[in-house]
């Protein structure tokens, strides 16, 4: 019931929202739901009224080891209880209610969040047993419905993976989740003119261009193709060492 | 290994990008990517070299029936055997690759994808094998690197959840997957002005106005509060039937 304060045990991001699985049934799908939070940096995980019990031993085989690294699950037998801290909840379901509430997508709900919680207010969302989902008293209690528009005809979402797809959500909102870039050493226009240059001259060479008219016309094609290319310096070197194959001359210094 | 026939079959969304496993092991993970891929409204599915054969039974079982509705899935022995009709293809990596590629985001790629396929041409996203991903061979065919910023300290994504990710993306490009909306039936301010009227009234019968003074902004807050709920006819209606109970006054005709 309390949060972990094993060392070992991942940190909260400050605010991040929470998510709350009502009435979970598979132990399965409350560790594949962990394991995605865990991916995506969440690490806020409560249940209300999980049916096995917990902890649950299939739940953390699923979780591949992310239930350990989270602080500890809070568990709740009511979802009234569960809400009590929080400003905003927000209710994921896949169906039409007749309820009033504010609908929106998964991304406009997590822009939502992200200013919410800039302000020191305490989000969470609710995602429901599965195939059934949360009950209508479950849903009049939050604040936001989102709903995740899919196929009309096969909607049918497991519970892990709606919680990745909001999860992930959330992690585009989060600035230290960019994508890793490849260190890159991109050739100069010098490089490249050098190679082109080289090129032309050995076409020349050997005949390549047929006649005077249609010269500066393939010189630009070519010149085209290989700047499209966005080469680095060790593929200018590639494309030297290729040239050098073909006609037997080594690399001039120049063009190193 | 021909397009599915079958009228019970889901015709392909044209020119929606394909999703290409290469070197898949386990069935699970075959059929868990056909579910995500149908919620998100794919239906082009391709396998290269799958360990276990196919079709595979532990697939279609994990496919919830998605296998039964998409054309029949085209499976390859080679990865480029299986690119042969595509014009861009996007290799989806989880780490850093030392080969020079154009990184982008999930997101970046489907909207890349998105002007492709409106030009009628061919997309397709490359998934690699379970635990290993793409070799860097095959990483070396693809225009595109697609890498998915997850937790650096807990990366792991299942191939089922990495392809809803990017189906998911894709889904987001398509204006038919709108989320749903409540219809609603909103109140006129005329109405919520006759609640607030009454309201008001029956509090100054009843003392609740303790002074002229403090009368205008108590007022003025409930009258803000009231009118941010965004009420709707049946609500206005329930706090009249409210107000009635209260008072023991039935609701005038002029506020109904």
């Amino acid at each position: 019931m309390t949060s972990g304060t094993d060392k070992t045990k991942t940190s909260a991001t400050s605010n991040a929202p929470a998510i709350i699985l009502v009435d979970p049934q598979m132990g399965e799908n409350i560790g594949a739901a962990a394991r995605a939070m865990l991916n995506c940096g969440l690490t806020d995980l409560r249940l209300v009224n999980p049916r096995d019990g917990w902890p649950n031993e299939r739940a953390n085989a699923m979780s591949v080891g992310a239930l350990e690294k989270m602080p500890d699950v809070k568990v709740y037998k009511t979802l009234k209880d569960a809400l009590a801290e929080f400003h905003y909840v927000y209710a994921t379901s896949a169906r039409l209610r007749e309820l009033e509430k504010p609908v929106m997508t998964a991304h406009e709900a997590v822009t939502d969040m992200k200013s919410r919680t800039n302000n020191n207010q305490n989000t969470a969302i609710l995602f429901g047993a599965e195939r059934t989902g949360l009950t209508n008293d479950d849903v009049a209690l939050a604040d936001y419905l989102i709903n995740i528009p899919l196929n009309p005809s096969f909607s049918s979402l497991n519970l892990g993976q709606a919680v990745l797809l909001l999860a992930y959500e959330w992690s585009q909102t989060d600035e230290t989740f960019k994508p890793a870039s490849v260190p890159t050493a991109p050739a100069t226009h010098a490089e490249l003119q050098g190679l082109l240059d080289r090129l032309m001259n050995e076409l020349d060479d050997h005949n390549f261009f047929r006649s005077v008219e249609v010269k500066p016309h393939m010189v630009r094609n070519l010149t085209t193709t290989l700047t499209r290319a966005g080469m680095t310096e060790q593929e200018i070197a590639t494309f030297h060492g290729m040239i050098s194959a073909l006609t037997g001359k080594k690399t001039p210094r120049t063009n190193k």
